[in-house]
């Protein structure tokens, strides 16, 4: 049922949305919700929801809405978090412990394999003994494959890392690094730019004038 | 010079990007800058960048270019990173941890001035020595102006405490907690919402066939 057509990023950004609501909606016992009442709960219109859920096929019945196991199962599926990802985190001052802390249990999609820091000594106990230096990054690469690198280093160190890291064959970088990387266009790059966020809800703060408000 | 137009947030999100960029340049040496020179380091174009930057006024000459330091100096104050902002963080896990590290510095522009757990045992040592229990939150609203809370709570709790944090007249809420905060229009809310990057990014990786690339 999976079309081949190009899904524009929007609709990706909302699958986990959707994936998170349906979890909650699960929580409550709740076997079937309708178009509308995810609506209700996501703020998204009903008629966008069942758009979006089209592009990956047709789930739910027209005047019978979506079993919500189910759904959340397809969800899961699509998205691709039913399969496990080969990771290391690369950088671990505050950002990439908080990384190791949030992702390393074993309900995660993710499977943190090895950390690397310049600085031994930076590392604490826990993230500490999966923690090699930096130096042997290039080597640990060759030798394991790597879905994911997170990327948490000094700005002044990142581009160099992530070309290492691409030219090793990771294919999807996470990077919390204050830096626009140049990398290869079927390299996956997701930013979480941490300042500009910041930056964003500050001058908001300033100029309500433009703010939109912060309903969806 | 400020018009009072309503400006799009795509704008508003490039504007941190502009001033990161400009101290990198600043950092060369260089003195002036071309909007084409900007275009080269940026990745977006000449164009869009003067027409960003005449929604605030009139900078630059034609012909002659920005003089970097001054530009940087007027989005420094544009975006509002030229004052203080007197923030709590609620929630000091691995990510509440994360940011006050990061941010509590002298030239940072957030003056952090209390964090809040439900367990205060959880808290390091640097952080524990401003660290509340979170039932002292209402009355220390009460009697501080907080301009932004940091909300990196467990989801359980997140509406609730964000609830209490507008009622005492916070205006922002920088919001890492995985939940579509409801709240009354006139506070500014800003997600950072890592497993919605992180999903997006396994969508990617699963469906590259999907992705647009990685240059803006």
């Amino acid at each position: 049922m999976r079309k081949e057509l190009k899904i524009s990023s929007a609709v990706i950004r909302r699958l986990p949305k959707y994936y998170r609501y349906l979890g909650l909606i699960m929580k409550t016992g709740t076997v079937r919700v309708s178009s509308q009442e995810l609506s209700e709960i996501t703020g998204f219109t009903a008629s966008q929801i069942r758009q979006d859920l089209n592009h990956f096929g047709g789930f739910g019945q027209q005047g019978y809405g979506y079993n919500v196991k189910e759904l959340r199962a397809e969800l899961k599926e699509i998205i691709g978090l039913n399969l496990k990802y080969k990771v290391c985190i690369i950088g671990v001052g505050n950002i990439g412990k908080a990384i190791f802390n949030y992702y390393n249990t074993s309900d995660s999609s993710l499977d943190i394999v090895a950390c690397f820091d310049a600085d031994l000594e930076k590392s604490s106990s826990e993230v500490g003994k999966i923690t090699k230096d930096i130096g042997e990054l290039d080597d640990f690469l060759k030798h394991n494959e790597i879905d994911i690198a997170v990327l948490a280093t000094p700005v002044s160190v990142a581009q160099e890392i992530a070309n290492k890291v691409v030219d090793n064959g990771v294919k999807a970088i996470w990077n919390f690094a204050p830096i626009d990387l140049k990398l290869p266009d079927k390299i996956v790059l997701e930013d979480v730019h941490l300042d500009e966020s910041l930056s964003t809800l500050i001058y908001y703060l300033g100029n309500i004038k433009d703010y939109k408000g912060n309903r969806q």
